[in-house]
């Protein structure tokens, strides 16, 4: 057992979908959340820059006596996680091996599509890691890199978003594709709209769910699972304007966050 | 007479436009053309970061002996630059002075609308500088973010641009402007699409062309024009993903270019 908290890294505010999960899977956990929110987004970076981005955060979370670290960036997860497991000792988990996972479960026809960002479609990581799991896999990535803005702006359920993800979308039909893997925080808010366009045979998959339910096998396995029964504590911290975190964060957590500190991440 | 060369900023590859026509009115100049592609967007960052990370960009300028810098960057110029001004020494321009006077110009109902990032239209500097120009102007500033992301997708004359500028522009419809200050390196290529929707009684503004001016009046009374009639060379740094700049560049130049280097920006 142990009582340390759960650190969860996001290049900004996108991964609280994935902290919800965990609060709602793990209600003892206490957890660190940091979102690099001074140098989001990651998904167009090189991979030498989003790994330097990244093992900052890491150092920083390790200031905080944190037991493993979930990261809920897919852009991080695909471009930066092995450099770190061989950096760092603490155990880390990303998004991108529970999504993987869940989109080999749903398929029946073995034809599955990714979207991302340009980073993660273009790093190859989900496709790497289905084939591994299913080598028949035929697999379709395509970066839909305007969905995020879509999302920022709430505009998830407008024509701009329905015509947006028919432009993105018609060539995961084309292929017909039976499982979808959201592979970016900020999709899942689209799910109705991906939807409408791909109709209800196309299983779509979110890996933040998935990473919560493997971050729960996780620590049990380590025997690292708090011992406390419920009421984990959330910190946040964020690189920039931890005010407007404070205000879009707390609508997208669907309660109040009661304080958010900014931290000097390029010192790290 | 002067023939060192003029520092042109930008948080990474729109500023090119303004680039692209500093070329055309100041051929004979020498320019070093900095990006900070690693940190891009600026628009959504608070002022104390945007001017962290412009002060560290000017600082590496600084480096190229330069004479002057222009500031293509619309968030940059509207929340930093009256701190880099006391900040250091050497002459600076940007992008909101020029674009206000034009559209005072421009404007004969004294209705003006102005379009650009977060940070821009928040900072409300264009909108103080025209009211100082014109203090009965009625003005209304509308941020668009999605626009970035439509132009970087190469969409501008898409049903997806069209539905989004008709959401945007809707308001300065409404309140009959009849011009239009696109506030934010990437809108120009929007322009048709935003002509569709306002109509041709509106005059769109360009800033990067306004600047371009106002850098060779600038240069004239300073006694820092170059001597050389023609010829001024390029050279471009970025701090983050050269060999993107190099590609996406050249098609916006039209031209190619032959070398792009990149900065640790954060050391600065």
């Amino acid at each position: 057992m142990d009582d340390r908290p759960i650190g969860v890294f996001d290049s900004g505010i996108g991964g609280l979908t994935v902290l919800k999960e965990i609060m709602e899977q793990l209600p003892g956990e206490d957890i660190v959340y940091f979102g690099d929110t001074a140098r989001i987004p990651y998904g167009t970076r090189s991979k030498e820059t989003v790994i330097k981005y990244f093992f900052q955060s890491v150092r920083f979370l390790l200031t905080k006596d944190i037991k493993a670290i979930v990261i809920a960036c897919n852009t991080a997860s695909a471009l930066a996680m092995e450099e770190a497991q061989e950096a760092f000792e603490i155990p880390l988990l990303g998004v991108i091996e529970p999504g993987a996972k869940a989109a080999v479960s749903a398929t029946k026809n073995s034809i599955i599509g990714v979207i991302g960002t340009e980073g993660t479609i273009n790093s190859q990581s989900y496709q790497r890691k289905i084939r591994q799991m299913l080598p028949s896999a035929e697999i379709i990535g395509i970066p839909c890199p305007l969905f995020v803005s879509i999302v920022e702006e709430g505009w998830e359920n407008t024509d701009v978003a329905y015509l947006t993800a028919k432009k993105y979308l018609l060539e995961l039909k084309e292929h017909n594709i039976d499982s979808l893997v959201l592979g970016c925080t900020h999709y899942p808010a689209l799910r109705y709209t991906i939807n409408k366009v791909l109709g209800d045979n196309v299983i779509l998959v979110n890996p933040a769910y998935e990473t919560a339910k493997a971050a729960k096998i996780m620590l049990k396995e380590k025997n690292l699972l708090s011992n406390k029964a419920d009421g984990g504590k959330c910190r946040f911290y964020v690189s920039d304007n931890p005010e407007k975190f404070k205000r879009v964060g707390g609508n997208m957590l669907k309660k109040e966050i009661a304080s958010v500190e900014k931290v000097n991440i390029e010192s790290l």
